[in-house]
């Protein structure tokens, strides 16, 4: 039977191997092929998770210099369970058709899956016990269909170790089919065991809520137009692009003003972006600049320490997966303008494909002022209008949504934003009941916890070469006092650079006083001018401390979010900061970031190659305006060219207008060149 | 003559009081008048400023109670200066059309006009010193028409105080009439006398720097196309209003989304926006946020000891004047889309009028997605895009530019965006000179110090009235350490809300460790859920710590950058935090802001009208790629609504697409409602 499927396999197996980048994630056609070469070898197996395994980087090193070389091998990564939980980790090779490593892992959870998630709520209705703790808080048995479940991972409790594949029951209730479940929470948590189907502990808290009376709270357009309608007086704003696109897209690289861009995707970071370069015209060639970049990982820790609240704290990556939770994205809704969709194409737990459409967005954006100068004297003027190109996904964990929109500038910034909406977590509450300053009472019987968003992004650098180092740069007072004859007037400032040399030194937090940034220095290359390494710096400023306290289970299962920055050398592999099995971790030891470091604190991180882990994000105390929809929450930082170019790389961007000095002497017109033609005075 | 100056002045003076807001910046028509007034009374004077005098507060709260009562009466606040440099600081009633009040000040400067920066590069290179020193450096004397001054104050010289009119005069040159100057920086630096029109000294450095025999580094058209031209593969984004705007102004009221701002402008300041109200549907009411926002200083301290590079840091404010120096905006190339501009008008040195057309843009763009939800079961999908409106202005401050975005956004957030772009402050420098880490060589002999951009935004909150308190907000973990029945898992953390109850305990700094925020509050209201204090929360994470050490000339002069939030009780005329007179100020004792806290350090400012002053900006070390023009960098800041509104206010803003649960539980369609249309994929 066997060696059947491998047949039917070969067949249906075209895969064009020399038309793939290597990087390319796999397709349904791969993931079919991964599917069978499993089956044939395994047999009957539940598929978690089927995505690239990505070539060694000195493989790819090797394609990358040299593109007619014979490409690195297709591989899938493979994890696959049995009926009863047993995990296998997989490595197909899918031009061999063969498997070249497969285990049997014990003492892990793989990721949640949808079919996993949506299977809770049919289960946890008719479960006798959750109807007994519906009725004891006012839901009658013939309202069960009323009552909706988000399957959280158990996160960690001890309880239940990694042996059970234990899901936290979070319960809300809808009087109607589409109101707001957020604002009914359920006081009582079912343990459920998404293996056997069963609901095996029920959580009852010693102070019961009985279900709020309060009005619903909704969103949909029927409940807003009966609440008195729609406002009438936005009128259409229109982005178009007559003449189409500025960028070209061969395969999934991506060419726009100067940047060329793999762009990946996977079930667990979502958007991944490769081999990011930058035609640097001064020099006449292409210069790298970064071989990964993504959000690797995220921690939403909750502040209530009251059980069981202390096990919220989802990683949304490691335990669900930004690229499993996706969003179909819609065409003038989700972005505006002209736009190219990459679809994401996934096994399904049988062993199907199933494709999102529309799962990247890429579009060009106006960009505001790129510069300007006007000279006093004379109303001499360039103004230069910038674009950017967006490349964003959307995904959904349960109640939030994280729309994430990597940014390219003309000048050779990259800028992430995030944009947190959604729906808050909520828990029930009661009338008057004291909150303790954990949470807030955002609509009648509705309690939103405090919780921090942490999220860790992964920047593999490749500054002019995979050799960089890391510097911490620090805006610092001149050591000599006011008065001083190196410091007469007090006004002395110098940047600190802080060479990181190892692991151990590099772990290192904010400080918004000395304006801290870090470089990703090539200190083989010297800028032409400046005489300073070639660098990329990063320019965040949204890095809180993480709040759970050290020791605790939040900060030994997220060790990644103890400090803003944390540098590692390369090794293949280490791609997820909370470990590669996040789900029902102890954090004993901490898995990822802190082992990776533990295991040789002295590791050399000079000159070599490097990766960099930074914690972003915000602290979230919750308000009534943050319900029953969050208006979205930005975040923001940068990778800024510093040193990196000879001059300003975008003054050959058309100007919008210009007049010279000579122009403005001669009484001649300037030149409205790229001046927006379209633009009216009102 | 005075009397029949006066005559003259009735005829013409047909101001239309009763249309004008009192608050409406003076017209030309009043500038006339109020010129009118002076002269008939004090004879030949140099008008140096004349700006609305804002009405006493006390006032203005009547006249808004009742906006049938008569109005504040329109007086001009007129500064004006004899030839031999006394300074008058006059009030005119322009409707009596008398002084009520002139006094001669002493031991001040009035602002730098732009009329007397323009005066001074004639002066200079006709200088017989200046001509001998610049043939010192290589410069012929042929080519001092070659010879470009950037006149700055003195910022503050013992050696001049405030009885000599001093200039110093920064000096470029310019091998080709089109070349940008700041490549070519002179090495001296001669001081002008403004008033009398003379070079009164000359500061020769130690080690002479000969004139940069470099290329030059260009960034007007002809230059571009020289060296290589425009790129080409850029294609229009076009942005159209085809219904027009969203927006209605009567006379400068703007009202749009819920929001009605008043948009004043002087010459200091640039836009003030007065009496900030929101219509919370929720209430049936318009509630009053913020009595008067503006950005009301600003410094720029560079960080080279080196005499006299300590003498500059300007205050581009309070010693040149943000309305001043404004740009005259062009369409499409500053703002795209349909744009409603506001002219600037401002009084001429020799008493006559000038009109800055299009000093402020007000204009609307798409701010993405406003607000998401997707439920993970069924798909059912609400996404709604937002809208914001823009209010801006640029202004030109000799070498840099500074873009000022008052952003508004449907949520009741007020977004401040500033943008910096221009070209860098440069300096001279000897090949291979070693810059001991206070500057940047950024092109072949240019020097580019170490510098801030340090601005005091100035908030005068008005939260559903004007007793309010200003409340400092930290995330702190539990007090409880991991284990302790109050935090068993370590997680629990709050908000902890310092009330500032004197101007003494209200000087802080931003942590970014603890996410600080400061909350705007009025405890007299709490929010009908949260049964918090209705508030607006300054959220700004940009703040760095001024470098110039305590006792430093930058840290005596500018006292209001040495906090990142300081509070004030409301007081008539406190509204220049550096002082109303900037120039040349010794900063013994601290004008403006330390004096009026020094005053009364015990005052109470809870519950009652207070004033937030807040410090924001950036560091800048300057780098290659900020040559010859900067790409704009930017900065934001929020203050956002919590606690505030009783839901989300902008729940009826109409989505893009909307289904339901039992539209797709019935195989029904959803409703792209306010999709874009013209979007396309492509």
């Amino acid at each position: 039977m066997a060696s059947t499927r491998l047949h039917q396999l070969a067949e249906h197996l075209t895969i064009k191997q020399s038309s793939k980048h290597p990087l390319d994630p796999l397709d349904g056609r791969e993931i079919s092929a991964a599917v069978a070469v499993v089956r044939a070898e395994k047999g009957s197996l539940y598929f978690n998770t089927i995505t690239l395994l990505e070539p060694r980087k000195k493989d790819m090193l090797r394609w990358l210099a040299d593109t007619s070389s014979p490409r690195p091998a297709r591989v899938a990564d493979v994890i696959a369970t049995t009926k009863a939980g047993q995990v296998h980790d997989i490595w197909v090779d899918l031009e061999k058709r063969s498997i070249i490593k497969a285990e049997v892992v014990d003492g892990i959870q793989p990721t949640l899956i949808v079919e996993e998630m949506l299977s809770v709520e049919e289960y946890v209705r008719k479960d006798p016990s959750v109807i007994e703790q519906c009725g004891i808080i006012g839901i009658a048995p013939e309202n069960m269909d009323k009552v909706f479940c988000d399957p959280w991972t158990i996160t960690h409790d001890p309880k239940y170790g990694t042996k059970v594949r234990a899901i936290q029951a979070l319960l809300y209730y809808r009087p109607n089919h589409d109101d707001s479940q957020y604002t009914f929470p359920l006081d009582f948590f079912p343990i459920f065991d998404v293996n056997n189907k069963k609901v095996i502990d029920m959580e009852i808290p010693p102070v019961r809520r009985p279900i709020s009376l309060a009005e619903p709270n909704n969103y949909h357009m029927p409940d807003i137009e009966r609440e008195g309608g729609y406002r009438t007086d936005l009128k259409p704003i229109n982005i178009t692009q007559p003449e189409g696109v500025s960028f070209t897209i061969d395969g999934r690289t991506i060419r726009w003003q100067n940047w060329s861009i793999h762009v990946g995707f996977n079930y667990r970071e979502g958007i991944v972006l490769n081999n990011i370069t930058f035609y640097d015209k001064f020099e006449g060639k292409e210069r790298p600049l970064f071989y990964r970049l993504s959000i690797a990982e995220m921690v939403v820790p909750y502040g209530n320490p009251d059980h069981p609240h202390h096990r919220k704290h989802a990683f949304d990556l490691g335990e669900y997966g930004a690229g499993n939770l996706t969003n179909s994205l819609s065409l003038g809704c989700d972005c505006k303008g002209a736009i190219h969709y990459m679809d994401a194409e996934f096994p399904t737990q049988a062993g199907g494909v199933k494709t999102i459409k529309n799962a990247i967005c890429i579009h060009e954006e106006d960009a505001g002022i790129l510069f300007k100068h006007t000279d006093f004297r004379d109303d001499s003027t360039i103004v230069t209008r910038g674009r950017k190109l967006i490349i964003s996904q959307i995904f959904t964990a349960a109640n939030y949504e994280y729309c994430i929109y990597w940014t390219f500038l003309q000048d050779g910034t990259v800028q992430l934003d995030v944009k947190l909406t959604g729906i808050l977590n909520t828990t029930a509450m009661n009338p008057g009941e004291d909150l303790e300053g954990y949470g807030t009472e955002v609509y009648t019987g509705v309690n939103a916890h405090n919780h921090q968003h942490l999220f860790c992004l992964r920047v593999d650098p490749n500054i002019d070469g995979q050799n960089n180092t890391i510097f911490q740069s620090d805006a610092v007072c001149s050591p000599y006092p006011v008065g001083h004859e190196k410091n007469k007037w007090g006004n002395a400032f110098t940047a600190a650079k802080t060479k990181f040399k190892t692991v151990a030194e590099a772990q290192s937090d904010y400080d918004a006083k000395t304006s801290r940034t870090w470089d990703m220095a090539n200190e083989n290359k010297l800028n032409k001018h400046s005489k300073k390494p070639v660098s990329y710096k990063l320019v965040s400023r949204e890095s809180p401390a993480l709040m759970p306290k050290e020791g605790s289970l939040v900060w030994k299962r997220a060790g990644f979010a103890r400090h803003t920055v944390q540098v590692t050398k390369y090794k293949d592999d280490q791609l997820h900061p909370a470990g590669r099995h996040v789900v029902q971790t102890s954090g004993d030891p901490s898995p990822g970031l802190p082992a990776w470091i533990a295991e040789n604190p002295q590791e050399n991180i000079e000159n070599t190659d490097v990766v960099l882990w930074h914690t972003f994000g915000i602290t979230h105390f919750a308000t009534p305006e943050d319900f029953p929809i969050m208006p979205a929450e930005p975040i923001t930082l940068l990778l800024r060219p510093r040193n990196f170019f000879e001059k300003n790389p975008c003054m050959d961007v058309p100007p919008s207008y210009n007049i010279t000095p000579t122009q403005v002497k001669e009484g001649k017109k300037g030149c409205a060149c790229a001046a927006s033609k379209e633009s009216v005075q009102v």
